[in-house]
């Protein structure tokens, strides 16, 4: 059994990699083995009416590729039958090489070209990401590589952003399990906030944030290519970052075979973290290099996964200051979740 | 009744205020005008047990100050009963001026020295802000000014946040009608992010990007010395800002004269909100400038009131990228706003 930890001062962090303030206040916590998901993730079992089932493939928008391509599918990569962008406007026209052109004094406008791609993961409507061998995930995450590698082409898209919401209260729309891809026409504020902290760290120091990350009291777990933390400036409790041994600007430099060794760590971290926090929602992200990127970029840019389990909501100071609050602090959860066995 | 607005196609805004880019997808939404709270706050009336309602003073952390100052007091400052930020430790030390020394190669660490505060808006437990008077709801706002003068006076404080979570799935933690105020000892990365986006905008025009921010298309009401508009690139579907028309860098220059037409426009909004959006949780923040700011700062740093209420969630798109989709043009939302008529 966990024993109460001695009451800490409260702290704040900032993190080389985010640039983002958090405030570790383990005064307004219960323990740290204690924290469960109020609103876990039900899961719905009606496959008759879900369009993502095997079977109902008509019922969704056009597919782009499947793995295997023969009626029986192990997972679908389709287009988001209601796309945040769209890929039938005319590529950006008028725009100069920052594909921005500003409008009437108010702000900077781009014309919303761009894709929004649906990665079914699973063929079979109860089947979790997790419950997935590490093959199967490994062919989940190469999926994600094809379709960068296919969407690359497209000049105008400079940044793909591939996040999977897990439970309604997470953003999931559809409980059938799923990722999905959005292709962007600018580089968004968190990537650019990123690079140039990681920049600036390099410029400092000469090494990579991301490779420095690893230490002893964060670590959770780790496999040949890969090891998962609970980050020194964690934003939210129990929050998790996979990270590739190897220096590796973008996601897409991911081979079959640590495709498999990253299938294996995904799934013993979800698994871990839904036994531990009572199955809550969550989201993951991949956090990645702009496609068009410099060789003098290339040393300081290095991709991760980010695991955000929902547990605490946001309020008006979080929107207002950007600072996120943290009850617990990352090497609390780090020690929980690497003690923790759980059947895999 | 509204019509329907011609389908628009997708678009991406980025403002020169927040410097945030944010995706408007209408194919996404159903009209403007039928976006509801689909949780719409839902009234504690259990006085009896809070602790924030008069007659139960002794339950609260430390009273800071009262008005009037005495038993029948309209509002109280307190102490929050569990501060984000300590204001028992001492103040930071050993660290330099910018209040921050780095630990171990990880990241950056400060202290958690600072005040968390409640401003009680009222001392019955069924009055919501949107209740009180023009003058008693600058009332509150010249609370958190005078507690802002108090507070300067620590010179390791940076940045004070004002913020009121309305609503539980908004984070408040109390029904009873409060809002709250963190100081901090760094000025948090939204702050410095607006600051440098405006700093960027007076350098390229020689204009205040706030002052340059009202449209027709945007406006909602106005007032003597106060406007309301829903901004050009809102993050969220009916996002309002509230702005003075004088350049201002700090809130607490408002004055009381200022404060009881501030309180109005404030009402107003907040009524037009609940009526038109089903009494959504909301958030507010005052967006202010850091305490000590330098002359050549002041040209571009000018204060606003922000208004989010909450009708969408935000998902792994968001967490990852730092970009928001809104369903909402703000054209639509400050139209609907605009020509809603309701009883004051």
């Amino acid at each position: 059994m966990a024993t109460t930890p001695p009451t800490r001062s409260p702290e704040l962090r900032k993190d080389p990699v985010t640039n983002r303030w958090v405030i570790f206040s383990p005064a307004r916590a219960k323990r740290p083995s204690d924290f469960k998901s109020k609103s876990p993730e039900n899961p719905n079992n009606n496959s008759s009416s879900c369009p993502f089932c095997i079977g109902n493939e008509h019922q969704c928008a056009p597919e782009i590729f499947r793995v295997p391509p023969d009626p029986n599918w192990k997972l679908r990569v389709i287009e988001n039958l209601y796309p945040a962008l769209s890929r039938k406007l005319d590529h950006p026209n008028g725009l100069n090489d920052d594909s921005s052109s500003e409008l009437s004094g108010l702000g900077w406008v781009v014309a919303g070209f761009g894709f929004h791609d649906v990665v079914i993961e699973t063929p079979v409507h109860s089947v979790q990401l997790s419950d997935l061998d590490p093959s199967e995930i490994g062919d989940v995450l190469i999926a994600y590589k094809r379709r960068i590698e296919q969407i690359k082409q497209f000049d105008s898209i400079k940044y793909i952003q591939v996040f999977k919401n897990h439970g309604a209260s997470a953003g999931a729309s559809m409980s059938h399990s799923h990722s999905q891809m959005l292709s962007l026409p600018i580089v968004p504020p968190s990537v650019s906030t990123r690079l140039n902290s990681m920049k600036e760290h390099f410029n400092q120091t000469g090494k990579c944030s991301i490779c420095q990350v690893q230490s002893k009291d964060l670590l959770i777990n780790e496999t040949s290519h890969f090891f998962s933390i609970a980050p020194y400036a964690s934003s939210f409790p129990f929050e998790i970052w996979i990270i590739p041994r190897d220096h590796s600007s973008h996601f897409d430099e991911l081979d079959n075979k640590k495709a498999v060794d990253l299938g294996g760590l995904l799934k013993l971290i979800l698994k871990k973290m839904a036994s531990q926090l009572n199955n809550p929602p969550f989201n993951f992200m991949i956090h990645t290099s702009p496609i068009q990127v410099t060789d003098s970029e290339l040393p300081y840019s290095h991709w991760f996964l980010q695991i955000i389990p929902q547990l605490t909501g946001v309020g008006g100071f979080e929107l207002g200051s950007g600072c996120y609050i943290n009850p617990v602090f990352p090497d609390d959860a780090a020690k929980i979740l690497r003690e923790l066995n759980v059947p895999i």
